[in-house]
């Protein structure tokens, strides 16, 4: 629990490399990690050519981890393997359609937030590049995934050279229920809200963002309305030509 | 990572409660996973009523851990909590779409897990309930979910009352693909499956179900494209009246 707690997200590595042994030694301790039927929907792809890190990057934002990190580990939600599995043992799959996009994902995320987990007690940094449903259809090109196959997370790897302080978070009481959902009041609200708001870093990136509460840098500038929008389509669009819509 | 090593799905609990305190300092820790632009998208339900948990349990095909677990936990994708906030706050949220309703998602599954891994480290057993997108209105029903609030993840949480055999893996060759996807041929999937489908397990589960193949115990009875079609329609239909569609 002690790496847990002690958890950072790190941007920056250092030169030495991630050896192969140590990847697949994490990667395969994450294969225990609950699957749906046991049927492992995932693929994991993994990135150490600068040629293709340099690929990957505009579908990040161009993040500069992208290209700096010893590896990069793009983690698919994959039905395909299993439906080949089927058509090759006289089985027919029937995979290609949301509930199972679904299903795969679920799939994805929870090895992959293993994997994340193991990595750290090893003292490996990781970054989780939220990006990845950004622009899918960028990913699924330059991976060449092919259908039913579609990109969930991306991770960046390495050796930490940094050691930045450790984020806030709300408190837990802002995110348990007893029994039902029990709805927010405007006094909940601030009691969930008030602390992050108070703090020295949250209020000068409201300053240097000239906005008036945090809450608006959030709305006005890093998730807007008009992104989201966009880019729920985009996701819509590559999940109808990967098969799974 | 001898935790992780050594995990396995755990259905049959003793009588012994889970403590609130130990409940909430494994639900804390877990607070540190990453979340995007650190807004911690997810809420948990906690269920211990046996009239709550009899109600859960249909949702769940009455599997018996979910009345039988000192604790169910339902991991709730989030963006309600949020939304208002920034209602309070004179921001204009605007996250009632599909691209929001992932990064809720995958905020939700990454907390999850890490609460997974260190509930094992301390010795708790847990079942993931892949029901929970299955007939997904009926929990918003029963734990009254408002919008903008979807249940992606349920968790059957005690003290182990078995020791079950751990469940097989493909190996990890079958999943890892270098710097791009690797299409599979029928010989790697015969190398992929082969030996899972010579296990004595999964031939008599192949004998039992009266199936040709391991496959078509699958396709066939567990995950059929019939059910597969009917429940993404239901979820999608949710995901509407949740507001995320």
């Amino acid at each position: 629990m002690r790496s847990v707690l002690q958890r950072k997200t790190i941007r920056k590595y250092t030169q030495q490399e991630v050896s192969n042994d140590l990847l697949n030694q994490l990667l395969e301790a994450s294969l225990h990690t609950p699957t749906m039927g046991n049927l492992q929907l995932y693929s994991v792809v993994v990135t150490r050519e600068a040629a293709m890190k340099e690929k990957l990057a505009p579908a990040h934002f161009n993040q500069p981890m992208v290209t700096a990190a010893p590896v990069v580990l793009t983690f698919c939600a994959d039905f395909r393997r299993t439906s080949l599995w089927a058509e090759q043992r006289k089985a027919q799959p029937g995979y290609d359609n949301f509930l199972s996009f679904m299903n795969a994902a679920t799939d994805t995320l929870l090895y992959c937030q293993t994997f994340c987990n193991l990595a750290e007690v090893e003292g490996l940094g990781t970054c989780f590049l939220g990006t990845t449903v950004y622009m899918p259809q960028l990913i699924i090109d330059t991976l060449r995934l092919p259908r039913l196959v579609f990109p969930v997370a991306t991770i960046t790897l390495g050796w930490p050279d940094e050691t930045p302080p450790q984020s806030d978070r709300l408190p837990l009481r802002a995110i348990v229920h007893e029994e039902t959902y029990k709805d927010y009041t405007p006094q909940r609200i601030d009691d969930c809200y008030g602390a992050k708001e108070a703090l020295p870093e949250n209020q000068h990136f409201v300053e240097i963002n000239q906005k008036e509460t945090l809450a608006q840098v959030f709305t006005d500038i890093r998730y807007t309305r008009k992104d989201n929008e966009a880019m729920s389509q985009g996701m819509l669009d590559a999940l109808k030509s990967q098969g799974f819509l």
